[in-house]
């Protein structure tokens, strides 16, 4: 069934009005009154809707039931991944919210060789955001994650270290796996790697100061695109998503 | 440690003579004799060697000791794809490389929109060949995962049935999940992934037919490149490989 991302605002009461480029892709999809769609609120809400009427500008919809998105993971993985090159955030941002990440944090460290400055930062995350929104809408997701920038690593480390499970994946860690760290309950989980030149050793002890677990993804170096999108589909897996 | 890969045959007696580009890399790197390197087959046969002499255009190694690579996976996972367009076939085989699969194998399917034709495909298995070597060589593994194209979806499915655990990924799939699937014990797996368009309904039936299962990635839609890189890293997961 076709999706719609509209703003939570546009869904109150018995009626939806699909506007702009939602229109737009209304009219090129040919949508015929009695047909049924998808209106998401990218917050995890779903309303079943039929087709009314068809303008110009504007498609009016009649809302035939709300509920929450079946296509949401039960699971709550928020992606911290240190600035990498441009084009690398863009991909983790667009995979990492078709594999069903919460949300996607990025913040400096050390050796990253890129970092946005504070002038170019708005725009950019207007651009990441409009990747996340797409990739959401391509998936069949019900939420849009949240793209977030932070501005320093102790600041990742403090939000990271909030869920249940904090992990950090580093490449000289060899004992503790994986599957050790996911060991028992959760229902939340932050991922957190490093950039091209990875993490050094003091961002790593001081993540673990900070209450997150060091573990492993395996004995090949995984480059720091690939890290966290390997990560996240393992989380999915394990708590049972697929 | 750096690695360079070298064709087996130069892997003979106490002694490797690095030439062309390996020769090269040496350079770059600054190597001095009495380092150590890792001289690797792209087979999974690692030599532990120290460098002896620094010529114009070549290397001499002295070896010191030969072993199974300890990079590879214990599980061979080939990866079966249907023709995507072509940078995604490239983004699948590199990120498939670091995942540690054993193999990529491109085939038609009737949704495929690219296939490449056989004129241009030599160069084409040439191009893809050198991103898994390069892939391999950054992500340290000890093997080369071969590139291979099969003329059609049937000597795909023939292939892909031979694994253990023989898989084909399909959005209309709800109720096998990949954890039921692998259930049991395994030391070969294939993933089998749609095009673009997805395959087809008789192409799911004619796999479940060749001894297939069907099986499914979770309730959101991933895009023909990210669903076999998302299978691969559970399945490296599931068998403990992080």
């Amino acid at each position: 069934m076709t999706r719609f991302f509209v703003e939570p605002a546009q869904i109150q009461g018995q009626q939806v009005i699909l506007t702009g480029e939602n229109a737009k892709h209304a009219k090129v999809l040919r949508l015929k009154a009695g047909e049924q769609v998808l209106v998401c609120d990218g917050q995890g809400r779903d309303c079943l809707c039929k087709v009314v009427a068809i303008a110009d500008a504007e498609v009016t919809l009649q809302v035939i039931s709300v509920g929450d998105s079946q296509t949401e993971a039960r699971v709550k993985v928020s992606v911290f991944v240190a600035f990498p090159k441009a084009d690398k955030l863009e991909h983790v941002i667009q995979k990492a919210t078709e594999l069903g990440a919460f949300e996607i944090v990025a913040f400096p460290s050390a050796r990253c060789i890129s970092r946005p400055d504070e002038k170019s930062l708005g725009k950019k995350l207007e651009r990441w955001q409009k990747i996340a929104s797409s990739a959401a809408e391509q998936s069949g997701r019900g939420r849009i994650p949240q793209v977030r920038t932070l501005p320093s690593y102790k600041a990742a480390l403090e939000q990271a270290s909030k869920a249940d499970k904090a992990l950090l994946f580093y490449e000289n860690e060899q004992s503790t796996t994986l599957r050790m760290a996911l060991d028992g309950a959760y229902t939340s989980v932050s991922l957190l790697t490093g950039p091209e030149g990875g993490l050094e050793e003091s961002e790593v002890s001081q993540a673990m100061e900070a209450g997150l677990q060091v573990c492993t993804l395996g004995k090949r170096i995984l480059r720091c695109e690939t890290a966290p999108l390997c990560a996240l589909s393992a989380v999915m897996y394990d708590a049972g998503e697929f």
